[in-house]
């Protein structure tokens, strides 16, 4: 028995049409319906043939869904909703992938009032962007944390949670606000900072951009693939999590600054003891299945 | 014609034992001879094979060299050098594999003041240490540095660019000082922010460890690949290359703080341009083969 039998997607870039591909890879009896505001996706998501059906309205796109699911910026959220509302049947439950869930829950609860809202966030993605990128596989073996609100209805969240499970997620439930501190650390500073030295060293005057590249290999380079993410998403993630960002980004520079300090006056012990203490972290996540053992990330060499 | 016949590794950790392996598959009729402080590390290395002979003193090593590679911590590089001073045959080139090269050349001129010193630098690792995690294509399509003192005999400097072309490097010729300022920001920085990052994530109260790690597809997890990179090797690093390593921090750190206040005052096109300009670079480090274009480093999904 499927949790949902008629889905909405809008939204169709990277995510969207991965959890559409996904879909149809794992439950092909849904019927999929899809919806994007740049008219070249919709072209392209009729193209790639992701979707049974592909709308020019988003109103048009939700009209019999049981699920609707917004792949948009988190930014954009509240402003798709208001643009669907009016046709949203009464027993859909509306969902979305993005990365913040305190402003999403707020967006949607503003022009959704009666909706049955019930914010989800899979732990997952590349730094391409577009419906060319998606795969069916993307969420295999990633986390999908759901943020119901205090008030939603149990079996609503579990067919959510079965919906993902199906996709090849595992699904932990959080509070919204606990989600957005969590992610400030494991996903937005570390975009935030990657964005960051990439600017630097595109800024220098005594290197040139020819050599940043040139020697990229010395660790550079890991930081530019996930500074090659989607502009818009990342800009609307920032400015909708401030708060944990800020916080988040505060004690990194105070770490910084310590080390910094460390360098200045020579303490080696400092610096090796960190240096030391990290490595743990790293054998955890392999040792969870949240990365693989392969040397380089299984670069070729 | 092969640049040399006799060539010694001191230190047989990844690199050291990357470039005797690389050795023994390009130029398989040099004689290799190894040497590493660590018995154990020795003994390891007699088992695999790496070295034709392996010495239990770094003076017993250099004997009879044409060339002597120095493949230890910047740190250690005077110390190493010292030891086999007396036994250093007079026409022996003397290099190294070191990440700073101003600091080596000091430390190495300083105590061989009649050897030929060439200093280098392959840009080019993985996060694995010891030599059990050295192999024979590590050098293959990366740059290696020679930053050759003035006096330097150009044919001495062109026998040290045909041996790491063998090995598969490119190798391009620098000054000693700038080296280091590119490394700063393509090698060095990367590595302490990274380090840094990862001490900041392991510290909060307010998220716990096992949070970090399950959700650290979002981003955390490539940071933690460099910084489970060697401790000693690092703290040398940034201890042989503090002025450098303390300008790029200085520029990094005023970047984050724009940044901070962009995010702190909403101002979303400041991040959406900054955003926009690092995938260029990106763009610029697959076309030029430092980088696979594979979406997430080519891993599994």
């Amino acid at each position: 028995m499927l949790p949902f039998a008629r889905l909405t997607v809008i939204g169709l870039g990277l995510i969207g049409s991965s959890v559409a591909r996904a879909v149809k890879a794992n439950m092909p009896s849904v019927r999929i319906t899809g919806h994007d505001a740049d008219p070249l996706v919709r072209a392209r998501a009729v193209e790639l043939g992701i979707c049974d059906d592909v709308t020019d309205t988003a109103g048009a796109s939700v009209m019999d869904a049981d699920l609707v699911i917004l792949c948009v910026p988190v930014g954009a959220m509240g402003a798709v909703a208001a643009d669907f509302a009016s046709d949203l049947p009464a027993d859909a439950i509306v969902s979305d992938v993005g990365s913040c869930k305190q402003s999403v829950a707020d967006a949607l609860a503003a022009v959704l009032p009666n909706a049955m809202i019930i914010p989800a966030h899979p732990v997952a993605g590349t730094e391409k962007s577009g419906p060319d990128a998606g795969f069916a596989t993307l969420f295999k073996g990633r986390w999908c944390i759901l943020t119901p609100p205090e008030n939603a209805p149990e079996a609503a969240v579990e067919r959510l949670r079965n919906f993902w499970q199906r996709l090849g997620a595992d699904v932990e439930i959080m509070d919204a606000r606990h989600h957005d501190m969590v992610l400030a650390v494991t996903s937005h500073l570390p975009h935030l900072i990657a964005y960051t030295i990439v600017g630097t060293a595109d800024d220098l005057e005594g290197v040139t951009q020819s050599e940043v590249i040139k020697y990229s290999a010395g660790g550079f380079r890991d930081f530019t693939r996930i500074a090659a993410s989607d502009p818009v998403m990342w800009r609307d993630v920032f400015l909708s999590n401030k708060d944990a960002v800020l916080e988040m980004l505060q004690r990194f520079s105070e770490d910084l600054s310590a080390l910094q300090r460390a360098i200045r006056y020579g303490k080696g012990d400092e610096l090796e003891a960190l240096f030391s203490r990290t490595r743990d972290i790293r054998r955890s996540i392999v040792e969870q299945g949240q990365d693989d053992d392969a040397p380089d990330f299984g670069r070729k060499h």
